[in-house]
């Protein structure tokens, strides 16, 4: 048996949407389904009972980067892997450290075999390229293992992005070499590009050619309007295989996650819900609200008066912002609780919407009343 | 009805040690009980689940200080009262704001009929005596009110130490004349006195002489030698009112809990269980325990084998040690709720040793294990 098996279980008749559900090592992902980011082995503020009981989540990602430097993956592959290490039993996708990696800019230089940096915590010299991406994300264990690449930077020229497209397509073949079809772990190849659809639909090609058990496409979200990602998104819908998982790396706010479902993406990680919380930023079908403002002080509401997450069972908006005035840890505790639920309550009303063939007018009244429109 | 009926279950046969129960508006609390420090409306990174269901909480603390300044009482009363602010629907007890004034140090000045003092949050100008710590208690809506006193400082002169108990006296009176016995609020008076025993026992008749329904022990645990403190509770032992709650406040480490429970103690609060924890402190049988060692690094065992708090039943000391070293929130949560949770936990095997008659045998066998000798 492989160790992903994807199923499709309705699609949209005039679109991309698609609703389907993942066999992994550690247990069932449903789709569209979004990934709570857990960098350091831990989703912040989060324990594994919140993301199961509370936030319902099928499936959390990890950082390679992160857990390589501290606290290391041979230690997570003496504690048993990262799924024991951090209590968390359902499936996990562990990124390949390249994003990172080239986040650190001036700190980092590329080499033909990977890429050398200096460690952000003790300034120590590393590696990394597509085998010890394999090799550490082996010993971490997760489901899903994602190929080590080069994000495109934006802008960039056709050339460049070209080029850096090409390496990314060699070093995706080294990394299947190095993680061959297994029972446990699963591999998904990245597309690269750029800008550029033409380039977009090479990679895509170039990845096609190897044997992947997903497609993701990376190098989005990194600066470029967000009209031209939903555009990139358009160009790639009708080429992407329609039998495997479909993931957006990095994407985005509730309404890029429905737009992107609308475009035939069936998997989304993000920082922003869990990142904004700890800001005092909460998610709702209307928008952002920002529990800081004034308005709230006195206000009795819940943040969602039909949001069924602990947050909003319990506590009002006037104590969710005297916690964070406060600087309380519960204002990051609670937010993230709601933040997170919102993210995965609104995947699920998707695959609602899918499976009842109701989805255009969902993402219709969806997108109206979140940009306030409706 | 009185807003606190105290019952005595079980007393030890040879000393001063009882098991109790207080019926208090909002519910029933064991003693001998500790009592988390709620500050500023939550007992830092736990939520009210945590603490009823995991840590088994029966009461918490809540600080007029902190609430009178943000969110205001005011607030708090408009919101519900504290209970429903916080979502806690068990018993609070509210100290008076008489301990962190005291401790402003430079910024108070103390008058006949109270404290002016500045705020530490924006400089306002801001005036707290016994008539409006009553009222702030009042508008919170706690369970156990206590009276507004000057916390003596040490070390002081008999003349000083006097003088500040006097007046703390003065004050008690004119707190239960601002705060008549009602069926809601339970007020409790407080021992002064600094380090003299015969200024104790002034004080303890001075109480006598008002109708509170607890006595608590105030002005310990503010810098002098444990030997002293131990000292002080032994010569008060005998003169406290047998039919009333007996509690000593801002006390103190595991060990000094069991031996204030030895001289008659009823009630405990501290701040020690959650700050320890938050700077990566854990208690245990065996006493302190430092996660950030580097001898914790790839230990998979809990912290205490045979607790069973969330914590210990699901992480190792070798995770508690990377999210510390990470900095992460989870680190203070976890560690919080083994805390707490050791605590409450103690409290309980202490009332069944006195329910048992085993008393002066569970407390050997304690403190000789915890501090070392066993
Ligand atoms: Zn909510
Ligand atoms: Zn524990």
């Amino acid at each position: 048996m492989s160790a992903l098996s994807f199923e499709i279980l309705a699609t949209d008749a005039n679109g991309y949407a698609r609703r389907g559900r993942m066999q992994l090592a550690h247990g069932v992902v449903e789709t569209p389904v979004f990934m709570p980011v857990g960098t350091q082995a831990t989703v912040k503020s989060m324990t594994p009972a919140d993301l199961t009981d509370d936030i319902k989540a099928d499936i959390i990602l990890g950082n390679t980067y992160h857990l390589m430097l501290r606290p290391g993956a041979d230690l997570v592959e003496k504690m048993g892997g990262l799924h024991r290490f951090m209590g968390w039993e359902r499936p996990i996708l562990t990124d390949s450290g390249g994003f990172q990696v080239w986040s650190l800019g001036e700190l980092r230089k590329i080499e033909e075999h990977g890429v050398r940096f200096r460690s952000h915590i003790d300034g120590a010299e590393v590696f990394l390229g597509p085998k010890e991406s394999m090799e550490i994300q082996r010993k971490l264990g997760s489901d899903i293992v994602m190929a080590f690449d080069e994000c495109t930077p934006y802008p960039a020229t056709y050339a460049e992005a070209e080029e850096s497209m090409q390496m990314s397509m060699r070093w995706a073949g080294e990394c299947r070499e190095h993680l061959p079809v297994n029972e446990t772990q699963a591999l998904f190849g990245i597309v690269q590009g750029g800008m550029y659809p033409e380039l977009r639909i090479k990679s895509l090609q170039a990845l096609s050619a190897i044997d992947f058990e997903g497609i993701a496409i990376g190098g989005l979200s990194v600066g470029e309007p967000k009209e031209e990602m939903m555009a990139m998104l358009d160009a790639l819908a009708p080429h992407l295989p329609v039998d495997k998982p479909h993931y957006v790396m990095g994407v985005g706010t509730p309404d890029d996650l429905i737009e992107g479902i609308d475009r035939g993406i069936d998997m989304f990680d993000c920082v922003m819900p869990t990142r904004n919380a700890r800001n005092g930023t909460l998610f709702t079908d209307d928008g952002k609200l920002n529990i800081k403002n004034l308005c709230h002080a006195e206000d009795p509401r819940p943040i969602m008066h039909d949001c069924d997450c602990y947050t909003c069972r319990n506590f009002s908006r006037a104590y969710l912002r005297h916690l964070y005035m406060a600087k309380e840890i519960l204002s990051s505790r609670l937010n993230t609780l709601h933040n997170l639920h919102y993210y995965c309550t609104l995947m699920q009303r998707a695959r609602d919407a899918i499976a009842e063939e109701n989805w255009p007018a969902f993402r219709h009244q969806f997108l109206q009343r979140y940009r306030g429109k409706a």
